[in-house]
């Protein structure tokens, strides 16, 4: 059977995420992958989540197996509240939070709740890829604004507003990942956060903030969310999750935002899923309850900070004189620059095939009309030492092969 | 701030669901509700739960944690093969099947794959309130088409596609819960099915299946599933959940349909979710592969058979001449009709303040274009046998001081 004439817009023109069919072609032993945005599953804290699961089952078995409110579970929000509290330094209510199914299911509803199709948003280029296929799949039309070794640049961001302006639109969001960036592990410092909302407000738009990693930070001082910097006014809504901190396997986030926002998002979830698995929120609920989130993260930290300082210095060891790479203070990623005649795309080819050795090529993360092609990511976060050591030096081999 | 310069078509369409809404008014303990449409909690199979929890923690907790392929675990997909060959007598493959955080969002994921806002689908009249939630969010034009006691009549459906093809408009699919539907309770038989589906050839569109109950039975043989009647034809998408047969908690459900169909759905379910829970699926793997399936919807069929019959019963003893209600062979819900000169959604308040009973107005589940408003659902799954006994009294008590 033919099916295009079923097919909406939106399957007319969705895309498959390059990394997701690039990580069914890396499940091949020999391949060393830095493609991937994993966890480091030896960290996952399983002891503690066996012995909550039966906690929980035992004590609150009708609550966990039952559905539960579309908002999200009383005990994971209070649990969230004072989270919020005491790591960002930000006063929420329980009508400020909608618990998701991780950030991703945050972005999708956004695009959803903002975006009809044909309708403008600005993001950093390049940007996360899971945001730009959220956008697409309604039909957003991206504007990607300059970014630099600090992420989103201002003058960059008020260029996109401009030309936004110019042509009559209205812009719907902006949407920014401003700790350790997916993919290029770029930090937004505070005095830019802080023109950047200037921005929001002088042209009349929303942000939306996206902090997956935001605690998984190696050094220095964090800058303050764009929630906090907000101060209430209304003009920011941000989205956390528990992949990065906790486990991706629950598929547990949470958007904070302004009431009358959450309460559209509300209404959008009943028709997108009911509710977040409750036996999840309860889990998670009771993982926060016991203090366990705080230890935990710190020892993510130390393990993901050693493997950073190692593909750095094999990055030094191994890459050629052009090649250059950004030095994220914390999160899973970092971002490579070799020369510009250089398209990393084909360059995968030769890696997968001679050298085994597996990254995203860059292209993957710019807006469609701000593609650029000699770039590509690399995860420090998932590899062990030695796969670490070989795998950076089969990569150096590689772009040997490709420099002039 | 005011925000609606920014929500989409979407956002501004969405209306918060009646009944959703409604389980917080009733959540005070001196209602007794009829309105919601939960299983019985205590029939949740908890200690076989833990006990699969630990196993899967203990035994793969990496694969339990990590994300996991959009399509779904392979261990969950193979038990569903399995499954599917053995209950429904149909052989699915994998690329078939693709793992959703249950019906719901297999309901949203289909309005987006096939309707443009504007675009026409038929559904019985009246239908599931979740689905018409879904589908109105992706601004589909609902076209409702009669209804008799077996659901979805031949003559209704056939004149409702004859209007769109006059109208020279295209019917993207027409959504069918033909087992023991929610709200009515009535069940399609087979030699139905098949005329539907015939229709379906002969107007050349896709039917959507949508079976949460279908297991439930409490007599009576079961038609065989549209998925089945299709015979690889590739017109039939149908959604299965675990919400209703095992535990609504886990938020699990799948889609089997055409692989086109599917390889799309698979797309959109990067752009909304990434994937479903792991350990969720693994959990339920497992549950599938010991075999306790079975014996648990047995005990579930036994005890919503004892409840079913008393509420028929107690109906017969307080209802009032010129009150009529389905039978429902399987299931949770029936659907009871009252003279039309009575509206039940002005009734419902007097329920709820004078006799502190609570159920669902039949309005909310016909599609705006067909609303009646003289009906009113009742689940009988969750109440205990007493809740029943004075909630239908009391009940009979409202619409005799309604009735003329």
């Amino acid at each position: 059977m033919e099916y295009n004439q079923f097919f909406s817009q939106t399957a007319k023109s969705i895309k498959a995420s390059a990394i997701r069919e690039l990580l069914k072609v890396i499940a091949r032993p020999e391949i060393i992958s830095f493609a991937g945005g994993l966890p480091d599953p030896a960290l996952f804290p399983k002891q503690e989540i066996a012995d909550i699961m039966q906690d929980i089952l035992r004590t609150r078995p009708k609550e966990a197996l039952q559905y539960g409110s579309t908002e999200g579970q009383k005990y994971l929000k209070d649990q969230l509240i004072e989270l919020t509290k005491k790591v960002e330094g930000v006063e929420v209510t329980a009508e400020q939070i909608l618990i998701i199914s991780a950030s991703q299911q945050g972005l999708d509803m956004c695009a959803r709740l903002f975006v009809n199709r044909g309708d403008a948003i600005i993001t950093a280029s390049p940007t996360y890829l899971g945001g730009l296929q959220a956008f697409q799949a309604s039909g957003a039309d991206i504007y990607g604004a300059e970014s630099d070794e600090f992420g989103l640049t201002t003058a960059g961001l008020e260029k996109s507003l401009q030309q936004l302006k110019a042509a009559g639109k209205i812009c719907k969001f902006i949407y920014v990942v401003p700790d350790f960036q997916n993919p290029t592990g770029t930090t937004i410092p505070q005095q830019r956060r802080m023109e950047i909302l200037e921005l929001a407000d002088k042209y009349d738009t929303l942000i939306l903030e996206d902090s997956p990693y935001r605690q998984v930070r190696f050094e220095g001082k964090a800058p303050d969310t764009f929630l906090k910097l907000d101060q209430g006014k209304g003009r920011v809504i941000t989205l956390f999750t528990f992949s990065k901190v906790l486990v991706p396997g629950f598929r547990l986030g949470y958007m904070i935002g302004p009431k009358e926002i959450i309460h559209k998002a509300v209404i959008l979830k009943q028709a997108m899923d009911l509710c977040t698995a409750s036996i999840l929120q309860l889990a998670t609920a009771a993982y926060l309850e016991k203090g366990y989130l705080a230890a935990h993260i710190q020892e993510m930290i130390s393990t993901y900070k050693v493997k950073r300082d190692l593909m750095l210095s094999l990055l030094k060891e191994h890459m050629p004189a052009g090649v250059t790479w950004t030095v994220p203070e914390g999160g899973l990623f970092l971002w490579v620059t070799v020369p510009d005649y250089i398209d990393t795309r084909e360059m995968l080819k030769t890696a997968l095939e001679e050298q085994h050795v597996a990254y995203v090529a860059g292209e993957d993360f710019y807006p469609p009309r701000n593609a650029r092609r000699n770039d590509l990511r690399l995860n420090f976060s998932y590899s062990s030492a030695e796969q670490l050591r070989e795998g950076i030096k089969r990569l150096g081999l590689v772009v040997r092969k490709f420099i002039r």
